[in-house]
């Protein structure tokens, strides 16, 4: 690694010099999110949404992970995998303003930015031999990870930060404005219900789209669920099927 | 990208696959650390430590930062690049524990580790066109940033979430612990004579070593600041030169 090559403006950042670094994933993330329409837009928003980090086999030795007992949060340093390489694009629009507002992408945590890494704030629920369960993932089944590092409160939480154009946290539904008809609920599960449920209670359909004859699907937990608009802001869950297998 | 090709236990993350990723810098941090040995061990810590990150200049068009107005703080994802490529060591030492017990380095903050990416949460004090100003930084002067993003409080701010063997916040010394004597005051300036004080007052040297005898020595600020353990456990500045300037 050579320091100072940055120094000369005529390199570019296109071509690899010795600041570049090739990353090789660590673990990775198995969430039930089969695709990324549904993913939560951020870490901890959806406290069911369960994953677990499994590290590959070079990085899988108890020895890893000595000493992370204790700590309940860590931090996920990810790859946004299934977005095209970033080309060129220095703004883009986030959903929260409606979609219509452009942005840098420097200003926003879209996932298609350069370099494509992300980051996340899980929560710890169980360490095992070779993998950690955590709770409030946000990346689709099968993310790679880069790194983990435990997360560390007097210097990360900042409660009173502003945040200009984000605002506060999002909008959350209320629970009975999302309605998941019992028999659904039967066929999937307790546990899968709620999560359906929590994930249809944050804004997970573009604010543009408010047609209310217009259908959603989602793919979660090994479920296909099918909703639409209902009367009075309500989500309507019309349709569970089982996923058909993947291969 | 293809997804599921770490479901092969046979590979090894050491060839690249279809998760592998070239990371290339977007922006390189200016910061007042020549050398790593000073450099305080998290963000934060020394807000008096100012740095800045100036974007490359495929990057540096003011539409990348467009909306970032407004945020107090900002992500910025590093690399530890004078820090040798890591090979195969599991564990760490961190220097809070006195440098001699072993800590999974998935449990630890050490520079040392695979991919050798770091996380640093900044302040941000004046958003220019190209650049950002920011306090609080933690690194190396050169330092490269694979990316910048905003903070989500209401994501990342947790204040209770507790943090087994690192326990809270690390030692600092009491103002008057660090005796920085006038005549190097004048001559180093105001700003970084408090930068230097700061420094001081966190455990900068090891921990083990506590032989009063030993000198030390880092660069900040374009200064040589030379220090050795005084009575009562304070740290004494003995002398101050200009650095020679690089090449």
């Amino acid at each position: 690694m050579e320091n100072g090559s940055v120094n000369d403006p005529s390199r570019s950042p296109s071509k690899p010099d010795g600041l570049a670094r090739l990353v090789r994933p660590v673990a990775r993330l198995r969430t039930p999110f089969a695709e990324k329409f549904g993913v939560p837009r951020q870490s901890g928003l959806v406290a069911e949404a369960e994953g677990r980090v499994e590290f590959l086999p070079e990085f899988a030795a108890p020895e890893f992970t000595r000493g992370l007992e204790g700590f309940s949060h860590i931090w996920l340093l990810t790859g946004f995998h299934e977005n095209p390489i970033w080309t060129s694009g220095a703004t883009v629009r986030p959903p929260r303003l409606g979609g219509n507002e452009r942005l840098g992408v420097f200003a926003s945590r879209a996932p298609n930015r350069p370099n494509g890494l992300g980051l996340s704030l899980v929560h710890v629920l169980e360490l095992g031999p070779g993998f950690i369960r955590v709770a409030g993932v946000d990346a689709v089944d099968g993310t790679p990870i880069y790194d983990v590092k435990p997360y560390l409160p007097w210097v990360e939480a900042h409660p009173d930060a502003t945040t200009g154009w984000a605002g506060g946290a999002p909008f959350v539904r209320q629970p009975e404005a999302v309605i998941l008809p019992e028999e659904y609920a039967l066929v999937m599960g307790d546990v899968t219900a709620v999560l359906v449920k929590r994930i249809l209670q944050l804004d997970v359909q573009p604010a543009y789209h408010d047609d209310p004859d217009r259908t959603y699907g989602m793919t979660v937990a090994g479920w296909n669920v099918r909703w639409r608009t209902g009367p009075d802001s309500t989500l309507v869950v019309y349709e569970v099927t089982p996923r058909e297998t993947p291969k």
